[in-house]
């Protein structure tokens, strides 16, 4: 295994790139951060290509040649001019970008982003839709970036195994949808009450909206049912990652 | 309205003394920050003692005064040095400490927190027990202060509105409250399937346990029922804020 001291090794560079979106796009890989996600990456079958390890990583970055990674190892300050997280965990790697899941291959039960910002958030959503069984993700313009390191973290893994579809334009990709059958319901401060809603039935996209903005009037339009979460206190609003929560488990139930 | 300059002033020492547990307690007092947490706080009728503003924040800080406050205008660097957010929003203030609910007048429907450290999920669980309709909530030991400026933040207010009770030890106070009528649910890895419990009744207690660990031993033996939101997916947990949510909805549906 090599070692790597210079930030300006080539290898270094590469992967500082991919702090940011253009740079992921360009390579066509992101960066996953410490022993659980990239065994994680792994096993959802996601290549994994240059590690950086600590001297006390060198087992598992030897593990990650074997499925035809490169791995160097490298001081502590090269780990933390690479990573995202100012105590990095000792491990990380470039791995290539996960398949978009084409829109013509749809799951039955979706949940779309529109314009969710929060990288905690998207991330945060991500994960839960995995747990109440939803099959991928919508991921609107003006969402978080599903690939930053925030967003992954948040996921806690589930964005290596849910799949997303990134769609420039979300009224249209869910008038799509609605034509093939399935239903469009929207979390919207202007909605009825979520728990008063018709039955969606087996095929359904569940919308979420900006934290600051709600949906956009485009995606009111499209929707089929407009529902809100009802407030029986004192609290005006709820934390966005929280409603998709509660209203993904309901409609699995 | 005097104008502070001095980072050496006492009302400026005062204040930033008030940034951790300790100084909180030993003033009765806790910071608020910004116009909207400001407005909440002087609606849910605390009262507001030493006010710092920068000059287009003079108009709100006149109206605290009205109610008793003292203003002072302050340069940006004294409200980056007092306040926690890095960039505050022009005007902060000591609160007198909101008075804790006795355990003896407890409200039907309460969440209690074993061991949550998290201030975001403390916050974010204060803000959706209010908006599902719960009465209050007991914070055991090992949580994050609730007075804390970050946990404040996520509860939105509603860390101003619904009241809770500090508890040394969460075990005693559950069995206490058991024996007076209410029902026990804690959520545990271990528990049985959320949507099969047995209809809590009109009192209940949900517990919610620490991001890490869960619940402790002693809590777990204090429950009358353990639950477990399924995992339908590829996930092994959620975000402990989400799933407080999902049942807290549940149980007030």
């Amino acid at each position: 295994m090599d070692h790597i001291t210079s930030a300006k090794n080539p290898i270094i560079k590469a992967l500082r790139a991919l702090r940011d979106h253009k740079g992921r796009a360009a390579a066509g890989r992101f960066l996953v951060e410490g022993e659980v996600m990239l065994r994680e990456a792994r096993k959802c079958g996601l290549a994994v290509r240059d590690v950086l390890a600590e001297e006390n990583f060198t087992d598992l970055a030897g593990e990650l040649e074997a499925t035809g990674a490169r791995a160097y190892t490298v001081p502590r300050s090269l780990l933390e001019a690479v990573c995202d997280t100012r105590t990095p965990q000792g491990i990380c790697a470039s791995v290539d970008l996960p398949e978009p899941l084409p829109l013509s291959n749809a799951p039955a039960k979706i949940v779309a982003l529109d314009g969710v910002q929060d990288p905690g958030n998207v991330g945060t959503i991500w994960r839960t839709a995995d747990a109440a069984g939803f099959g991928g993700l919508l991921m609107g313009a003006g969402c978080a970036d599903p690939l930053s390191p925030k967003v992954q973290r948040s996921a806690m893994g589930s964005g290596f195994r849910l799949p997303y579809t990134p769609v420039g334009d979300l009224p249209a990709a869910l008038a799509e949808l609605k034509a093939r059958g399935w239903s469009v319901i929207a979390s919207d401060l202007r909605g009825d009450d979520f728990y008063s809603h018709p039955d969606p039935g087996g095929k359904f996209v569940l919308v979420i909206g900006s934290e600051a903005h709600g949906i956009s009037d485009a995606t009111r339009a499209a929707a089929d049912m407009l529902v809100k979460l009802p407030m029986r206190g004192g609290a005006e609003s709820l934390n966005a990652a929280v409603a998709a929560g509660i209203m993904m488990y309901a409609l699995t139930r």
